[in-house]
């Protein structure tokens, strides 16, 4: 039987690999990888050094070019659908070409691969296509809104009240409204910038756990110009950006 | 200077455990422990078999009862807060006894310390009391959220769409309005069986990545009762429990 890991990565840190994720890693036959055609060089990078630091001897790796989104199509969940099955076309070509019977394949993801992630998503729709054609497996890993927490030394949830985990794109329509403690995902528009800041802090994070890390905090009013800057600035320089933040509603309540 | 981490150890599988946690573990001179009356015994021989494998050699491990929260107070919150400050009270006579200068001494938070934790407060209560007496840093790690998802082979957001992390608490007074993805921890009182299961799916986790594990998904009306009977046997077994759950709708659209 053939068998696919998925692995989170964690959020940048080589350190953020849990235990269980080395030990994933280092029993690979087959990495699959899904290349965007604007990757990043340090994101390509560092996984590299991960497999050289704990992949096994003699590992393959196997990159083809990812499915292209259509960014111009009018539906996003249909575009991302769509997305999604010609993903699984390409997967299920992959898994002919390369994965022997008994070898193990793994995705790695950044991140954890619950959050915003699309690779389970493919790889159950390559597994309805061909029911018992292999196994799978998720391996967690360090979400950037844990290493978000991490680094600014913040409880994410305050005592008994939620936390609502969303994208830019929704946050662009208003704060939800049943929770006061919201981190984005997702936010290539800097929603941040165009909300009613009254009452609310930012917990702002780009490149968590690398050293390019940017961290900001503090009232959004006085602090959403000061990380439009430092984002933009940065996205020029490096080429890409990959960041997340946490929005509270300050309350009298204690946190 | 001295020096606290807070260091997140994971769900309850050992693995979880990041390559930057044992590092911390392993510059640790004294560990920590708040015990509390009714500790789990499974636990603490979890936590001291990670000290075991990864602690250096000559650590120390200071344990004293942990404040005892009244629960029988009228405002959850004050209680809560009371309970931090009587805490506060604990650890600060801690680092004085027993954290000599230029010592590291650390907590050990099961998951992360980001979610319905109140480590990270209590030390920065302390450090708000005698400012620069300490350094501090959190060390990210599995949440029993990431790992349930794992477990399940689950993306918890779906395509464009918010996800709520709230309590058990929280849920009883109805599911919340803004998500249709819900994941439930702190539920001691099971208020998954209390609220109205038409359209919702659950996905239950116990005892995560340990021996013990219970696993159960399915619609909420058919799998609700199963649930509430692996719950109480499993509680009357092992003596405590440690669950948490996806909630989620039923909708057209993809996921």
């Amino acid at each position: 039987m053939r068998h696919i890991l998925v692995i989170g990565i964690g959020a940048g840190d080589p350190e953020h690999l849990t235990l269980q994720a080395v030990k994933a890693i280092g029993r690979t036959d087959v990495f699959l990888v899904l290349g965007k055609p604007e990757e990043r060089q340090d994101l390509i990078r560092l996984r590299r050094r991960m497999l050289d630091e704990h992949a096994r001897p003699g590992h393959r790796l196997v990159e083809v070019p990812d499915a292209e989104r259509d960014r111009g199509a009018p539906g996003y969940a249909d575009a991302v659908e769509d997305w999604r099955r010609r993903r699984a076309d390409l997967v299920a070509g992959l898994l002919d070409a390369h994965l022997g019977p008994g070898e193990t394949g793994a995705f790695l993801v950044w991140g954890d691969p619950s959050l915003y992630d699309s690779v389970i998503a493919v790889v159950e729709e390559v597994l309805a296509r061909r029911p018992g054609s292999f196994t799978h497996e998720v391996v967690p890993g360090i979400s950037s809104v844990a290493a978000l927490a991490a680094r600014h030394r913040l409880t994410l949830t305050r005592v008994g009240r939620p936390l609502q985990i969303t994208t830019g794109r929704r946050l662009a329509e208003g704060f939800p409204e049943d929770a006061d403690d919201v981190v984005v995902m997702l936010d290539g528009r800097a929603a941040f910038a165009g909300i009613d800041p009254e009452g609310l802090d930012i917990h702002y994070g780009a490149y968590l756990g690398t050293e390019d890390e940017i961290l900001v905090s503090g009232p959004l009013a006085e602090t959403s110009e000061r990380i439009l800057r430092a984002r933009t600035e940065a996205r020029e320089r490096k080429g890409w950006i990959m960041d997340t933040y946490l929005l509270r509603r300050r309350t009298d309540e204690p946190g």
